[in-house]
């Protein structure tokens, strides 16, 4: 994973320098927590990749689940539950589901409780899956409380048949939902109990549920490893995720309240949707915050291009692309319709890489803001290293703006009105 | 389709009446527009749902190229040649492809030059239609120069069998493309010549595509004819688009720089990012601008609800929401696993209500500006009703900004640079 911000993020060795000294004390407090290896702290989640005991319990219900004829895997959950295994899914799979219909296992998820979804996703369930073995059913809920998730594991339990012995829980140990599910039989799997939804990707949340897919989670673990000796290093300006969180909090304090993860692969749309979810929840609160946005190429030049280049300079960038895509395909020497002939045998690499460059020079030329990130591929030991890297960089950024990067005080508000509603 | 703001839009009746005599002229000038039916004003998209020489053109292809045998429709295009399209799709069939992998005909969206996603999709089309009459490709560019559009056409059409004699191309009357494609006997649609992409989708941009895939396009266009009634009204007061248009200028110089559509249904995301593209390339210059964001309910409660409850007050919010969902379901009695009893019984509209009547209390407490849009269900006559209101709002939200609403300046600047590099 190359990153580069020099001479295009706006911020000087200097302003990084005079940073630097106020983030010695959280990288030593980070190292202990590393020491320690155990989930006492907030920030315990960074050992995660080394518990060998988490991937033991995951293989091991993996084993009583999976066989060959496995062809659907349904993650119920929400927020922090989902978004980790679905950024990795979608990456690998799911972008391309819709053309690689004879490929399984694929996986569903269900997350709101929109009906004509939940009841197409049940009947689908009902009439395609003719032997138990074909599914298995993962709900995860760290609280073991959440709406969303208890409503459709409710409606699938009640409406699918073989459901109750293909479902295996994920939740808090001796959560309520724990509890209920093991007088009923259910296997469950435990997230350590300091670990926030949003910082549980490399737990059993996102582990057991990857595992069942075959995704190498031994690969993505060791990408989270070796991102994390990276941004464990106590010299700020050695250290990626200090230097990016620098940068953030420094366009920030410019004025720059909008972060936009500008990826140059579709199939990473996810991704930015589960760093969405870790910036907005961990540093958006007391009235600060800067607003995380996830923008592809080149598909939203054709969208947000225009704004982006001519409107107000409110954005900070990051470009994210691949330096050695697996595969790659070239327009024909003499295509059918002969209209470009820039084009013509190029790679669609080489034209996505031309795009990216000519973004870059406009951005500039128009003096906006970028970091870049180069993944090697999209694999899960990129995929790893991008998570563990951006977990650590939002916990310095919350250092940075004095906020408590692992909690979520206000969304308790409108949940209080929810329940109001409910009871009413 | 509902429209409400009053008492939770942050602007008080004083200040709508302040800004309706400016806007006076410009609903005048729409309705001359209209009176003219024709295209030769900028404001020329607000005809075409009147048209029915675009109909009957694109009813006749229909014919030429559908048949019960259509399996897969593949749209290729990119921003304002395919986001239309998508939002209607995908509302209606796409976000459900996963659960109902036996409805055809089904619709592939190729926009950029992904390597893995084109490779993907040449190689399916290469071994799964055996029949020509299988699959329809429909490739838009309104210029006939789009490098991605172009580049994805060469390949698909030189790989994939049959592809020429199944290819419908929309572009341009007489641009490069349509002479090429006409040479070779390529079936061609034409775009009125004054109506941008991002305008587009009651031409045959969105007609065609729509059509083969079995959308009623006549329910589609009335409703778009029933929103251009209201939002032609000369008093801005009693005119929804000129209303919201005022609702998003006054909060933009209060600071709201974001402009959030918050949908409750899932399904209605690429909804979400066509406004997005309507939005940003419309009124995203000159150093001006809102920035327009896409929230899912109650997916993104669990994602971005912290920021926006408990960061900076930077946003305006639209909640989208249904009336009448034809679908809906309710919790068991007696579930399996016995967690919140407030949920038991309730259906899931039930449930989702519940946290958006929770949303609204919330944001009310916390001062968060908001409009709701309230469409009586999930059918093409409501998204027609809702695009043509967002396309009149946006053009009148480019009049109050002092914008020209329907060029997009600054994307050619990226372009010269990647064309650089391309030649190079």
């Amino acid at each position: 994973m190359l990153f580069r911000f020099e001479e295009t993020a706006h911020v000087t060795k200097e302003e990084l320098s005079a940073q630097a000294p106020n983030l010695e004390p959280y990288l030593e407090r980070l190292n202990r927590v590393a020491e320690a290896d155990n989930y006492m702290y907030e920030e315990s989640s960074i050992n995660l990749p080394f518990d060998a005991e988490i991937v033991e319990k995951v293989l091991k219900l993996r084993e009583k689940y999976v066989s060959p004829k496995l062809r659907y895997i349904l993650d119920i959950g929400i927020g922090g539950s989902n978004l980790g295994t679905k950024a990795i899914y979608d990456s690998m799979y799911g972008y391309f589901d819709l053309v690689e219909p004879d490929r399984f296992p694929k996986m569903i998820f269900a997350d709101t409780n929109d009906p004509a979804f939940i009841y197409k996703l049940y009947e689908f369930l009902r009439t395609h899956i003719t032997d138990p073995r074909e599914m298995v059913i993962n709900a995860i809920s760290k609280s073991g409380r959440t709406t969303e998730t208890i409503v459709n594991l409710d409606i699938i339990t009640s409406n699918v048949p073989f459901a109750k012995d293909r479902l295996v829980i994920t939740t808090d140990f001796n959560s309520d939902l724990w509890k209920t599910a093991r007088s009923l039989d259910i296997d469950c799997l435990p997230i350590p109990g300091k670990v926030g939804g949003r910082y549980s990707v490399f737990s059993s949340v996102g582990l057991f549920p990857l595992a069942c897919q075959g995704v190498d989670i031994s690969e993505l673990l060791k990408g989270a490893m070796e991102a994390r000796r990276e941004c464990l290093n106590k010299n700020p300006l050695k250290n990626p995720a200090a230097v990016s969180a620098i940068i953030i909090f420094a366009n920030y304090i410019k004025g720059k309240l909008i972060n936009d993860q500008f990826f140059f692969h579709p199939e990473l749309e996810s991704l930015g949707k589960w760093y969405r979810q870790l910036m907005a929840e961990s540093i958006g609160k007391d009235g600060k915050g800067v607003t995380p946005t996830v923008s592809i190429g080149s598909t939203d030049l054709h969208s947000m291009g225009q704004l982006y280049l001519g409107g107000i300079k409110d954005k900070l960038f990051t470009f994210v692309s691949t330096k050695n895509p697996k595969i790659d395909i070239s327009v024909p020497q003499e295509p059918l319709l002969e209209i470009l002939s820039e084009v013509e045998e190029k790679t669609t690499s080489e034209v996505m890489n031309a795009i990216l460059g000519g973004v870059k020079a406009a951005f500039l030329k128009h003096d906006l803001p970028f970091m870049e990130i180069m993944l090697d591929n999209i694999s899960p030991l990129s995929l790893g290293q991008f998570m563990q890297f951006k977990m650590v960089e939002i916990m310095i950024l919350g250092k940075l703006l004095g906020v408590n990067a692992f909690d979520q005080p206000s969304v308790e508000s409108y949940k209080q009105e929810t329940r109001k509603i409910l009871r009413s």
